[in-house]
Formats: structure tokens, C-alpha cells, sequence
């Protein structure tokens, strides 16, 4: 191999890649959103990552599309899916006769964008989605789950200071109709959205701009200025008494939610009402959400969704309203990192490393096995090395425990077990290994 | 929507896309490989899908670079990963001073081949690796670890018949030193990797072909017919008393291997030493494995790998010797459904469905809180459809139980409790459906 032209190993900018700790923590997390997911009943579902262009742009247009992937091999269009709710779309019209409604699913996997590189924005990012698709109709307490479901996983991952904000877009859009300015909604909609981000006389200031009337912005930040705890906000709805059916519609799904969200016991303090929460895009046509970690609104909102009308409608024309959301594990995990905010509990995978000091590795594989078949992760240290390199390999990798065999235990038939924390050890018997490891 | 251009929803061919009830059963098997490699204690890594071509194709050539997805993005020249071993020779060169050796990781992922469309291989599709990277050198006993942990992966699959088989490089290598024809070595082990497939005879005239002297012929043949039990194989290649030093270090590194494959407990109807196997391309250079399922040999190996010298030669100028096996699972998971030979536990995600009759849903809210709290993964039918459409829904999913809530439950604060397989009907407490689900 002397000949060989070495290049210079490197990952690009933009992708993750992470150090076995970090991984097991990450995995962790993954592994905490998928079993809540399946907590809920959700069915796995799992699409390429490569799918034909034709299919996967075909709702063309916009900032999405100069991100895409997208390539030729052979005389094909190829794309690399940017979200997991196109293939979604694609996958309920395709397989459409072959799925039970309300199809609840989840995806996990990655999605690809080829986003200006920056600090926490990831090129190559997994998505947690859970999406429940209704054939023709889809009933409003669904909307009331996926608060629980958020609630349950965040839990699950160790937090406890997290608030879902939750809205329903007829509200707001029933305001416009109530004002007559339905036909300027979406750029008030993109407007309001930025709420947060550029504070109140910046949006009346382009609300302005926008041609409204100074009456219309006043009523629009009475309306977003509508405070108060959950139930005071709807009781200040009512008494808005606005006669638009659409707005009424609104105030209606967000009471059930309400209700229904407080029965699957979401704590008050992790859940509110928000009447600013619009969600963008002309996606959205009922409830939406968003979910901050308290003390850390910068890092915008770590688990958005919302009730869409349509899912499928550039696939089929079968009516297929839904309600979901999405985790960006990806940029979550990093910025927990940065924060110090990783709360997990695995240091390792193996709970126990044998080491063997000066004697073969014939009781080590025994032990080994009898560990592995009561399910406890365990490797043998095998190389030829110094005891401090032996013991060097366990602290590196936090493994809990070692195991030491020498002559002494070979000869007592027993085994030394050592707490790598305490520095504690004990000469034990198999049952006593298992008794103390099980 | 009325003037939307529709697109038909498809899935490109070569890649698998499942219906809820396979992709259950698939999820099923990856996660038995995942934790069965976490019962060895192997660490789990992650690289990017995308890699600068630079860096991928680094040790370029072959058919397998015509395969590989390549394109670019802006100014930068990407490919995605074809296999996990380039990844894991970048990330061990790359990290080498964060990592600690020997290096255990497993890496389950997806990786892309651009191949001819063929039934049952795919362009994007599942390897599941483990490697044990060591620093300068490794200890033979890895070489034993591995086909115990092949053993533990099948059997926790599900499987009893099959067959580990086990070779070593240098024995080969040996034969071919011995008979002073080392420098035809690459073009015979391509050829007498061919056996199984072409047969004795056509081998024999492939090597006349090379140039072989039909004595040499004659020994290769006998070589390759030594047979017998796996002890009786080894005194037969003892009894060659061959004088070539690769050909008795060979030897001695098998009988050390199979030693320590008993050790490990894997059963001998389990593994086999077979001298024929090659393992094709020259990156191999000791132990190396195939795995069989009895009676369905045509579909190839199921789980391969071996040793290798170097790692990462193309990287770094450190020596890096490594021992590893990978599990194609997207085939294995096609062929096994093809043979009718799928033999998973799982059928559904829920365990229960809950199901009201002329009641609002606040009681099944409430049971469906407390069934969670005890993970038991279920969920609420929330639609107002008929009985029997609330009934099917549960058959089509396999969920083995449901709960019907009707006035009579709430009246009596009971549960009616169905078991869907048998029909059986139980009135039950909230402890007596938790004892039984529980």
C-alpha cells in the first residue's frame, strides 16, 4: 500500500456526525420518540429516500425547490425527499385500497435540503413524523390527541418545562372574514406569523403597508392582544361576538380540543392557547401548533403541526383530511447540546467489560455468555495489553462495571466484580454476577 | 383545488416501500439485529447519507463506482454511500484521536446502488454492519466473536437452520504459495469463489485456462475436496504438512477461530469450515465467513465479512486491522417474505383498540391515560362510523384486543373486554383489564 494517494478524511458542512457518546444519546432519543409514537398506536411507515422528481415536486415552486437534491442516473429524474409529509401524500393515494382509515402512522428518517450552510441548520436532518388521515373525514378529537402526544414524548425525554401552543386557523381567519379583508389573508397570515420575531408596530407597520385600514389593524391587535389564562382567552372570543360562521366554526374546534386535551391530562402549564400561532404557509386549515422549551423561545418552536384539509390533493382526488406533527431531531439534539440540556440516561452499551489479567480468555467467554443470555450487553477486553490500558478502555467508554478474572477467581471458581464509579469490588459467584447485574 | 394537474402516485422500481403489517415485521428484525449487536456491546454509529465524492470514491474503480449515485450541488461534487465500510475507514481516520480502540460499532443504515433492476435487488437498501477496528493490531480471538454473534442474531430472528461458514485467507493464500503460483493468486480465488455457483469441472478449465499445470490442478482440486467434520478437516490440512509459513499461520489462526467458536457455544450444527470459500475481491486477508440458510442456498449468503488488514489505507497511514460482517436486509427480508419463511411475533402496533358504542368518548379517553401509563401501546377509535365499521378497522390492524364502552360500562364503571382472535367477551375493572393486558 505504499503507493497509495491518500485523501484527506472529512464530512461535509452541514451533515452530522457524531462521537459514539453523543450517538448513544441521540439513538436514545430516537428510540424515546418512536416508542411514544407507538405508545399512541401509530404503524411504522417507511418511504425511499430517493423518489422520482416528477412525483416528489409535483407542488412545484417556491424557496423548497432550489434546496432539492435532485439529479439524473440513467435517463431518470431523480429527488431526495426534503420532508416526509410529500411521500406521505404519495404513499396514501398509492397504496390507497390497501390501508385502514384512519390511517395513523409514523415516520422517522432523514430528509435532505441543501440549505446555506449556518450554525444548527443541517443539511441532512431526521424528522419525527405521526400524521392520522381520515378517508373523507377525520373527527375533531384527534386534534385533541396530538397535544398528548407531544406532551407524553417530551415528557419521555426528560423535560418538564415546555409549553405547546396551540391555535386553530378559522379563528383567524374568521377574523378577516368578520373585517371583509379575507381576500389579503394569507399576507396578513405571514404578517401576523413574524409576530414574535418583530414585535407588535412592525407588524402593524406592514399591515399598513398592506392597505389596511387603521381600524382594521386596531381590531387585529385588540384580537391578538387577547390574554388571560386558556379559559379566559376563549370567554374573551365569545364576547368578541363576531358573526362570521367561520369564526364561530373556529371557537367551536378549539373549545373541544381544549376539553379533550385537558381529559388525556396535559399538564395546564405545558399547554395554551395562542392566538398568534398562524404556522406560514396556506397549509394549515384548522388547529396548528407549536412547542417551546421555556427559558428558550430563541431556539424556535422543537415540535410544529396542524390540521390540513387536504393531503393528497396533487396524487388523487379522493378527500383526505389529516392532522400531524413533526420533531427536527436533528437540530433539537444539537441545540441541547450547545445548551447542556441533554437529559439522558445511557452513558454505555455495555453494562459490563471482562478483563482477564494474566490467564487466557476461556472463563471470560463463559461468563460472557451467560450474561448475554440474560439479556445483559457485555464485551471482553481481548487484546494483549497493559492492565492500565485494559482498565483505560472501560473508563473511556463509561462502561458501569468490569468483571476481572486471574488466577485467583479461576482457582475460587469466582469473579471480581468492580463498580468503575466507587472503585468498589467484590469477589462474587456467577449467581452473584447476575444477582447484582440482572 | 379544481385546477390542479395531478401526478400518479408511484414508487420508483428497486426500492422497497411496505404495506403496515410487513413494515411492522420488517422494523421487527432490524431492531432484533440492532439490539443483539448492542448485546456484544458494539457502539452505534452514524455517518451521512451524502459524502463529497473525493472522499467516498477514494479507492475508485470498478463496477461499483458505475453503480453509485453521483451529483452536484452547487460547486461541490457529492455521491451517497454505497456501503458502510467507506464510511466507517472515513470516521475511524477521521477521529482517531477521539476514539477508543479496539473500536466496536455497529451501523444499521440505508446505502444506494444505481444496479440493473433485477427481482429482489434494490437500488436503496438496508446493510446492517458491525466491524472491531483495532489500533496497530487485533487479537485472532475477535475473528472467534463474530460468528457467535452471526449465531445470536439468526437465532434471535428466528432461525435454526443454518450454516456459519468459515474459511481463512491464508490457507488459501498458503496452497497457492506452496505450490509456487502466488502470483496468479487474485485471478484463482476469483475463480474458485465461482465453485457453487459453475461446479468443479468448469472451475478446473478456468484455471487450465490461467495457465495452470495440470498437477497444480490436481492439488487445488484435492485441496478443495477435502471434507469430513470440522476436526477431521483441519488434521486433513495438517496432514498436507505444507512448508509455506502464510499456509501454517492460516492453520493455526482456523484451529484458534473454531476453538473459541465452541467457547462461544455456537452449536456445531451451526458452523462449518469451508475451503472454498473466497470471498472474491482481494480486500480480505484472514478469516473470513458466509452464512447459509439449509435449503435455500440459491439465495446466497444472508450474512458475510471477514478480516482485513488495513482499514483505512486511503485516509491515513495508520495501521488499522479490522474484522466485520454485514447483513443485507432489505433482500433477506424480500427473499424471506418471497419463501414464505417470515417468522416474526409481531402483528400490530396497539395491543388494544377502544371502542365506544352511543357514548361520548371522555371514559375511553380515561382508560386509554391509564393503559398508557402502564405501557401498554393502544388506541381510541374516534370516528362516528357504524359498529361493524369500528370492528374492522381493529381486525384489519390485527390489534388482538379492543375495549367497548357503551351506557351499560358506565353505568357499572366496567370495561367490556374482547379478545378479536377467539371472540371471547369479559366484563372487567380497570384492575381486571390491566392484569389481564398488563
Amino acid at each position: 500500500m505504499e503507493e497509495i494517494k491518500r485523501v484527506e478524511p472529512r464530512t461535509l458542512s452541514g451533515f452530522m456526525e457524531l462521537l459514539p457518546q453523543d450517538q448513544i444519546k441521540f439513538n436514545e432519543m430516537l428510540e424515546t420518540i418512536r416508542k411514544t409514537y407507538e405508545l399512541y398506536g401509530f404503524l411504522p411507515q417507511e418511504t425511499p429516500i430517493i423518489e422520482s422528481s416528477e412525483v416528489l415536486l409535483a407542488k412545484a415552486g417556491g424557496e423548497t425547490e432550489k434546496q432539492i437534491y435532485s439529479f439524473k442516473k440513467g435517463d431518470k429524474d431523480l429527488s431526495l425527499r426534503f420532508d416526509l409529509t410529500v411521500p406521505l401524500a404519495k404513499y396514501v393515494a398509492e397504496y390507497y385500497n390497501d390501508l385502514t382509515f384512519p390511517y395513523r402512522r409514523y415516520q422517522v428518517g432523514k430528509v435532505f435540503r441543501g440549505e446555506r450552510a449556518q450554525k444548527g441548520r443541517y443539511r441532512e436532518f431526521y424528522q419525527c413524523d405521526i400524521d392520522i388521515i381520515g378517508d373523507g373525514k377525520l373527527s375533531i378529537i384527534n386534534d385533541a390527541e396530538i397535544p398528548s402526544i407531544i406532551y407524553t414524548t417530551f415528557k419521555n425525554l426528560g423535560f418538564s418545562n415546555f409549553v405547546i401552543k396551540i391555535n386553530n386557523r378559522k379563528i383567524l381567519n374568521g377574523l378577516f372574514d368578520e373585517l371583509n379583508i379575507s381576500d389579503k389573508m394569507t399576507e396578513i397570515l405571514i404578517i401576523v406569523d413574524k409576530l414574535e420575531k418583530i414585535g407588535m408596530d412592525a407588524v402593524k407597520e406592514e399591515l399598513k403597508k398592506l392597505g389596511l385600514t387603521d381600524e382594521n389593524i386596531l381590531k387585529i391587535e385588540e384580537f391578538l392582544n387577547i390574554n388571560g389564562t386558556t379559559d379566559e382567552k376563549i370567554t374573551k372570543l365569545k364576547e368578541l361576538k363576531f358573526s362570521s360562521d367561520i369564526f364561530k366554526k373556529g371557537l367551536e374546534e378549539l373549545e373541544e380540543v381544549i376539553k379533550y386535551v385537558r381529559l388525556f391530562k396535559v399538564e395546564e402549564e405545558n399547554f395554551m392557547v395562542d392566538l398568534t400561532i398562524a404556522r406560514g404557509l396556506d397549509y394549515y386549515t384548522g388547529t396548528v401548533y407549536e412547542t417551546n422549551l421555556k427559558g428558550y423561545e430563541s431556539i424556535g418552536s422543537v415540535c410544529s403541526g396542524g390540521r390540513y384539509e387536504n393531503l393528497a390533493g396533487y396524487y388523487t382526488k379522493k378527500d383526505l383530511p389529516g392532522v400531524g406533527i413533526s420533531i427536527g431531531l436533528t437540530r433539537l439534539f444539537y441545540n441541547l447540546k450547545e445548551l447542556g440540556l441533554l437529559t439522558t440516561k445511557k452513558k454505555s452499551i455495555s453494562k459490563v467489560d471482562i478483563i482477564t489479567m494474566g490467564v487466557g480468555l476461556e472463563k471470560a467467554v463463559e461468563i460472557s455468555n451467560i450474561l448475554r443470555e440474560n439479556n445483559i450487553p457485555n464485551e471482553i477486553y481481548k487484546e494483549e495489553s497493559k492492565i492500565k490500558a485494559k482498565f483505560s478502555y472501560a473508563n473511556n467508554l463509561e462502561i458501569p462495571y468490569t468483571i476481572i478474572i486471574g488466577e485467583e477467581e479461576i482457582e475460587k471458581k469466582m469473579y471480581t466484580l468492580k463498580n468503575m464509579e466507587t472503585g468498589e469490588q467484590e469477589l462474587l459467584t456467577k449467581d452473584g454476577i447476575l444477582e447484582k447485574l440482572g
